[in-house]
């Protein structure tokens, strides 16, 4: 059983992963004539990774997203019965996350959650381009599935040590940088749950999308890495 | 002989390097007022190779690009067998890339694939800044040529260990950040003959400079790391 | 008792910290056209600590931070009685950093300083983004215990050796993209002194938010990392 | 007497860091709505010395830059005799790179040399911003100074190995996203003199002050880290 620890460092890694990726999109990217654009969110939320990874790591593997601790499960690296209490910490830190972003958004004149939201993902009508739910669908699957990929490869016992949070972490970011447009790009359960819990409405009707779909690319490409790429010959367990 | 592991991910990677890089470039690249621009267009080519390479480099040495293995070929580094499986992997991953990204583009309505395209190549007319078939050519020709230049160098044994991925990733994308506007950029066959297949037109007549030109390059690349600058003394394969 | 080595390491770094950080603001975040925005501001505040704390980490720890250290003493990472001479050092770098900065500000035909002013911190009427007082402690707050956290995890002694500078800076480049519009940013009770002495007037009066938030959420973080994340075993101390 | 690759290294290093660095300039910058801008161009230079120190830093050291030679004189980590054919080589490749950029950039309808320029460096009517003389000379100083003493610290014997060339390369990156308004940023007389031969005119009357304060705060640079922040124990040649 992992312990209370690894539990907080899951939690607190959350937490930052949704404060840090959906605040600099709802304060900084569409500010006046030097805002940071998609390109500055898609830094920041690999940079969470990147960062926090290096900071509990060590402590808990650095999962904050269920997507990757059943992504790790399906790839034999992460035991059954420590899935669901990850996914618990994920969720509560995230959430806790949204509330103060929402707060915080709130202490600018003039915010209004309606129109400004809180960076929710979404498919047809919510996603930022228009995208149907099928290819927003599809892409979340097969981002997921090369997410896993990267986490499991860069990971592997035979690939250098130390540097799988600077690939893990760009590889968010080269996520959002192909997919913000698409469906804001959650690739994370977790990610997804806390602004939609805030703004509810549409966000949280398609909610099941980022958890379904996440979820379905996370194992497969676990199970992908171990059968098709590499198999676990020195056991490695998170990064 | 390589191993089916090692076609695999050399299939896996080059699909990566496509879906990412193109995708990058055919969903944000002009998203209205928050686009990310020629800049996030070069940084998701770079990432994809950064990523990959940590990913499978253990496992078949990460090259996804037919000008890298007939360059690390040319410089001594990589078998003579192996090439044309190598090429046909990566070049197999290119073109499946290539059709998802238009399926998943044309989830988008108003999207027309002969008005957007799908980032591929090109010179003269369908250059994006209108450059010479000549200028096009002998750019590609010096860029693949430092491209293979970083990684002989950056993978030598006499290179700190782990760092390749980082140098040949941001490499790429330091690439993209020149000459984008000058071939929109390839310096990688398979990476151009994945968009021209599904584009058609002038993209698939100007297909054979996007091969000419890198594998020269490359091939130039590897000969001049290893004759006026380090011999392979102890010998290294792939990065 | 540190030596003066470690002192000169610390006042230089800060130096940097806040020539380089407020400095690009100043210079080119507004440039006509091709300005850098608040992502290359982002980026330059991180740079700035990556690169001091690979140049002068070895030397005396690479804090450039009041926050930091005492967020390190009460970590359990540093001694009291060396947390005055590091305070003094960083403030005299900055101190000195913005005088240099503003001069050469002036060196461009029509810089007003009322106008233009130094990238001071501000709340309210003074917030980049009009945040109030409340919600612009809070983040500064937040984000310092956050920037703690990093700190004492990627320099604990299970984190991997060496990449602690990576995390740390581009923490710092996160924690910009994240809040330049709440309060222009400071986690930093030096980088907010200096332009603060320069620019005077409104700058000044709140210069006591930029040193309270700061020092509260430093200390907040050192607490929690050490409480609730992982203790000191091995011992390590900066990075 | 370093041997005939060390200088050809040093050539195509240089090379690679005025093609590269002035070529995204040149071709990027401010190519219509997707240019990458100060911060790509910023990136683009940073990245050319990141990729070649890890291509050839283990056979030359890594300078390209006859202000880096001379500050790694001055800080005791290289020899006098072998000052002048350094820099005579980094000069030759960055002469040869601004003739082949200025070839390609003539590939396009419409450009322009008298308008366009090579991205030489000036002050005054010639700086971008308009920055006076003094202005600019004291930038030039305190910033090469500064790069000499990222340089000397980050290849120091105590700080951790490998990670130099990031160090190095990125604090390139943030030195131009500082001064790029102010000078155009040289900090580096060879990549001054390239695109100056080219221009002629006001580039090349003003090309004596950037070799004259490159190398002036690159001895400086070199002497203070050594007499002020950390002495030579464990010796070290270049990076």
């Amino acid at each position: 059983m992992k312990s209370t620890n690894a539990l907080m460092a899951e939690a607190f890694g959350t937490f930052w992963l949704v404060f840090g990726g959906c605040g600099s999109a709802v304060f900084s990217a569409a500010f006046p004539d030097v805002g940071i654009g998609l390109l500055g969110v898609s830094l920041a939320f690999g940079l969470t990774v990147l960062t926090m990874a290096y900071t509990v790591g060590h402590v808990s593997g650095g999962h904050f997203n269920p997507a990757v601790t059943v992504g790790l499960w399906s790839g034999g690296r992460f035991p059954a019965k420590d899935v669901l209490p990850y996914i618990v910490a994920q969720v509560v830190g995230a959430i806790i996350a949204a509330f103060l972003l929402y707060w915080i958004a709130s202490g600018k004149p003039g915010y209004d959650l309606a129109t400004n939201g809180l960076a929710s993902n979404g498919v047809d009508d919510h996603s930022p381009g228009k995208y149907t739910l099928a290819a927003g669908f599809v892409a979340e699957v097969v981002l997921t599935m090369f997410f896993l990929l990267i986490i499991m490869g860069s990971t592997h016992g035979r690939a250098p040590a130390g540097f799988a949070p600077i690939a893990i972490g760009l590889g968010l970011t080269l996520i959002h940088l192909i997919s913000i447009p698409i469906t804001n790009t959650s690739v994370n359960p977790a990610r997804s749950t806390g602004p939609a819990l805030v703004e509810g409405g549409i966000a949280l009707q398609q909610l099941w999308v980022f958890w379904l779909a996440p979820l379905i690319g996370g194992a497969l490409g676990g199970w992908i890495y171990r059968t098709l790429i590499a198999d676990n010959e020195p056991a490695v367990t998170g990064h």
